[in-house]
């Protein structure tokens, strides 16, 4: 166990690499080479053409950053990124990123109080009770553990005083989750209602239209809406399998690329006008003129365009069994989405229409026993993920091993025997497979969330965050504090008695502060410092920039500004809350560590939704409803594990008290859903009117 | 453990008790005096005034039959109890109560097949295993046990035979679900669409109308649905709260009850104009001439009411939140009942208006958030209700022992050390608490959904049916299976791994199977028999024909009918499904009285439904959802305790076999929840158009 020493040290070291990448980040960021990285978000709301007065400034000026007084500001960018108000942010960025905000700011206004009282009440309560002190020498006891409740003699009265604070920590933390989650409803019904006239708030997707013999899906929807909904039905939207035009038209902008670069070339060099070959590659072949060329290859592309698309309207068959129908007001669209279309409820299923941008098209025309089919396999495929994942890798890593590699590629040997490459490979090769898949698992997840047949991109994103958080949950929390796999965790917990469960969890937990703390440094504040410094775009943009930007049209397309990766953002903050509110009557050391990075990683994240992120959709923050019962939960779960660690601790009179928490939290969450959440999923009429 | 012949013996006296319940009935059913309570439906339906043919047959034909030719066909009232066709109950009864005659189909549908498979199948495979011959003679083996699951050798394979057998009755019982719940969703489609136009087809009850400032509840409800629903909006009826005036009615009710009796008199014997004293009960006072009194008083109450009427009107506190809102259409109707009206979800609900008999009027005006703290205050107590109602009871049972009893009531130390006295309240008391608690359990049930706050009787009875569920499922099934009370077993439970739980249970469910058939012969056959006896409302029917009966209007009054008593039948019912399927592989032997139950419940309910029971409202099968999930529960409950049986067995092999099970019978549920369940909750606007 680590000592307060040790933790100083790893402080010291984590504080200084993400200062390190907060000066790299201050000194890449004002380079004008560097502002498509930094700034893309002004660029694509137009306010920048190119790096601000780098005009005038000679042909270095364009690239480094030569105006040497703006290096000594390098920390100017934070007091830049409070600067915008919220509504500003809301214009600037959608709602979407707002409310992601809000959860630090959540994070903020729980976790100030509950540190301020946690370290004021509990560490001289802690301190002065010192059973730790009387223990022999070596049994190895930290200094953190002296501060935590470990130290308190068992049958003290003093947990009272823990019970006490977990009572106020539990009332707080409620209050600020309704205040703001009645906050983020009325500002998305706000945001709803102050929208412009948008055609996605007349629509709602129709699913399942069932096929009518003789008539086509077109027709049927028509008749069925003009029945049903007579007064407000407007127009309907047929969608059509539209995947080879697709194809054609990526072709198309692809070759109309070219005929840009080849025109610019032309006009910078008019002498010469630019020539290539028709074979493989333009490598060999016929030399043509490069812009007739293309003019003419587009040509014949855009003939075989308006063929396709004849041949799509005209085939019956690629006409999908969707629709997006049209109201004449928000009203009767609100109706729709909301009500019951037809006596088979797997027919006819009407939703509102997610923006288009939103709409994830391939899954619109799953039908509803394929749907129910989905969603078995994809839950027990998640439960094995969680549960199991461990045996692919250690299946993958027996493989991976020197002997296997070298029964695989005997000629490998005379390298692999070599002494350094060996010891090297050793060390490397059994983490490599649990790394690699680390890194993918946040794809794995969307994959699986796709397969479930989720029809927008904002809900699929919520299914995978979902998923990612269970395996956080399971594998870093609970996987942390008992050693084991997650598949022995699980057998182990199966052959105990639900009431054992908390306890054996609850009495590791004091000992597993100094490596949350740990954690907290090094993905939290670290990481956050990386996160700011984008290091893998700002690599993926110069060599893009150097190798495959020919117009002004690819610079922008390098230029990835990408979005907010709610899908694993959000249940690493969850995680962040959950570790605060179980150490904060534990080990409320911890606390302080938590509080840093809620303030640092929303200064970082405010900069980088104003002038990197761009949204690939608008949801109105449909995500908090899920925010707000994961920090519910984690309210539940601190709750029981503090229960299973007074148990051990012989305060079993305390347990009744205790009990009370987790029903009066869990009804405390069953209002706030039925207070909050139709403001999330339904469509009251009198904002529709 | 009993043995095949007690077995026989207690059949024998149920069946003979039985009998003599059915001939009790067939006797008293003919007698003309009792014709109001074993026919009262066809009075209410007008079809009878008098017992048929009970003209001209003198004095002591109106009271006994002297039809001598109908005491021998005493049996016949079963084929006429048949001869009626499911449309025409349905006509005359109401869907409900068809709806609950297709439970006893759909189990006849269910145990018939799999009773004769499981008794063609397993018992020669239970009893060729013949370990239990092997053992020593000592320890009590009942021949019941021969041909149970006990008798197979464990680490046998004969046991993938039960395995492979729970397949297929859970692939059976899941099909009958899937077609019967079909069936009654399409009954019920049909049935609402085919009503006369009724009012509460056009109306919806809306609660929590917020009370705006210097606007009357009236004025604001017309205001928002003007606004809100402008095109379907006809006109709404606001809820006065009347009680002092519904006072006055019963009041006049009864005046006018006894002015129509003296009338009566008066004409019978038109000499004697009939006279009353004015004072306390007509004792003393003035001796008035009575049908002049009643009908001044009559006057006095009317006018008195058309002031309370006024004041009603006029004083706006006696207008509660609360409105029913009719629309021009029934598709108005259907938008405004499904979709959510403002931006506060607590605010104007609307809710389908349930028909005006089933309302319940009390629970129209409860706020939100009492609403909630209702549920958690009832959830807790129902759960303390199921596993420490042994507690006040064994209080009032050491309360009511004889010391106790000495000494609250010294004087009746005399009568109370009487030999016989003594021993006979020493055997009586201390049930006695019990058998008074379990027989007004429905009635506490019915209090708590009460306070639950719902607004219609017929969810009043459903949750009052899941209540008695559990009650049922703990303290009867889980407590007869286990001995000790119901909160030993949850405090065992708890200190036990979850994978034990079924392994504890699961071992004793053989060694149970006697003691449940016996339960069936005396709580099914028996009850069943005295369900047709009607003797507690033939004892009322005659004691206020005696005594109460004055007028026409009284007699028709004393007639009650009573409904099917949802609360207490469902659950029941519940029980024998439970024990069907959990006994079905177990110990097959059982199921033939499970069959005899369905098949003579069935006739003996068909009858009652004919020609006695008059419910009181129409919930249009209401109460099917719960009837499936309910079985389903059954299924997942038998498979579990399978698998845990088998894991005493050291049949480990086969665990992974049973585990999937559960997984597609929980999935199997799920779709069917979706596939029709919104015929039950929803309003499909196809149908209302």
């Amino acid at each position: 166990m680590a000592t307060l020493e040790d933790i100083g040290v790893s402080a010291a070291i984590n504080i200084l690499s993400a200062f390190a990448f907060l000066l790299a980040f201050a000194f890449l960021r004002i380079q004008p080479i560097n502002d498509r990285v930094y700034f893309p978000k002004w660029y694509l709301a137009g306010a920048r053409t190119g790096s601000p007065g780098s005009a005038g400034r000679g042909v270095i000026g364009k690239f480094v950053n030569l105006n040497f007084a703006t290096y000594f500001t390098f920390l100017n960018w934070m007091p830049q990124a409070l600067k915008m108000s919220e509504a500003e942010i809301i214009n600037h960025a959608g709602l979407d990123s707002a409310a992601f905000l809000r959860i630090y700011i959540l994070g903020l206004n729980i976790f100030v109080p509950v540190t301020l009282l946690a370290l004021l009440i509990l560490i001289p309560v802690n301190v002065s009770s010192g059973t730790l002190f009387f223990l022999r020498k070596d049994l190895v006891v930290s200094d953190i553990d002296k501060l935590s409740i470990s130290n308190v003699r068992p049958k003290s009265n003093r947990f009272f005083v823990h019970i006490g604070l977990l009572y106020a920590i539990t009332f707080w933390t409620c209050c600020m989750l309704y205040k703001e989650y009645s906050y983020v409803a009325s500002m998305r019904l706000r945001f709803l209602a102050s929208q412009q006239r948008r055609a996605e708030q007349f629509t709602v997707v129709v699913r399942n239209v069932p096929r009518a013999s003789g008539k086509s899906t077109s027709d049927s929807v028509d008749h069925f809406f003009q029945k049903n909904h007579p007064d407000t039905y407007l127009c309907h939207q047929a969608v059509y399998n539209a995947n080879k035009f697709a194809k054609l038209v990526r072709k198309r902008d692809r070759l109309q690329n070219w005929l840009d670069y080849n025109q610019l070339k032309y006009e910078r060099n008019p002498e010469k006008r630019p020539t290539r070959k028709t074979g493989f590659l333009g490598l060999w072949g016929k030399q043509v003129d490069s812009i007739e060329y293309y003019k003419h290859q587009i040509n014949v592309l855009e003939k075989r365009m308006a063929l396709e698309r004849q041949k799509i309207l005209k085939d019956s068959k690629s006409i999908l069994p969707v629709a997006f129908v049209s109201f004449k007001s928000r009203w009767g669209a609100a109706v729709c989405a909301q009500t019951q279309q037809s006596r088979n409820p797997t027919l006819w299923l009407t939703n509102w229409a997610p923006e288009p941008r939103d709409i994830y098209w391939r899954n619109l025309a799953i039908p509803f026993v394929s749907l129910t089919i989905r969603k078995l396999i994809i839950s027990v495929s998640v439960f094995a993920l969680v549960f199991f994942y461990m045996i692919p890798i250690a299946f993958v890593q027996s493989l991976a091993n020197l002997e296997g590699l070298e029964r695989v590629a005997p000629f490998l040997r005379p390298v692999i025997e070599l002494h350094i490459i060996k010891s090297f490979l050793q060390g490397f090769l059994p983490g490599l497979a649990l790394k690699v898949f680390l890194y993918i698992l946040p794809a794995i997840l969307m994959i699986m969330s796709k397969i479930e047949g989720f029809i927008s991109v904002s809900s699929l994103e919520r299914r995978s965050a979902a998923k990612y958080y269970y395996f956080i949950l399971v594998n870093v929390f609970l996987g942390s504090i008992i050693t084991g796999t997650a598949f022995q965790q699980l057998d182990s917990f199966l052959h105990q008695s639900p009431t054992e469960i908390p306890r054996t969890i609850g009495v590791s937990i004091p000992m597993k502060a100094t490596f949350f703390i740990t954690y907290i440094m090094v993905d939290g504040w670290a990481g956050v410092a990386a996160e700011i410094l984008r290091l893998k775009p700002l690599v993926i943009f110069h060599l893009k920039n150097l190798f495959l930007v020919k117009t002004e049209r690819d610079r922008a397309k390098a230029m990835d500004p990408g979005s907010v990766a709610f899908a694993e953002t959000l249940p690493s903050l969850q995680l962040y809350f959950l570790l605060g509110l179980v150490y904060a009557v534990v080990t409320p050391v911890l606390l302080p560590f938590i509080l840093v990075f809620f303030a640092f990683a929303f200064l970082v994240y405010r900069h980088q939704i104003i002038n990197v992120y761009n949204q690939r959709y608008e949801s109105a923050a449909a995500f908090w409803p899920h925010v707000h019962s994961r920090i519910i939960a984690s309210l539940l779960i601190a709750q029981l594990l503090l229960m299973g660690l007074l148990g051990t601790k012989k305060a079993a009179n305390s347990t009744p008290l205790l009990a009370i928490l987790p029903i009066l939290t869990f009804y405390f969450h069953h209002y706030c859903k039925h207070r909050f959440e139709p403001a999330f999923r339904k469509y009251p009429l009198e904002a529709n009117c």
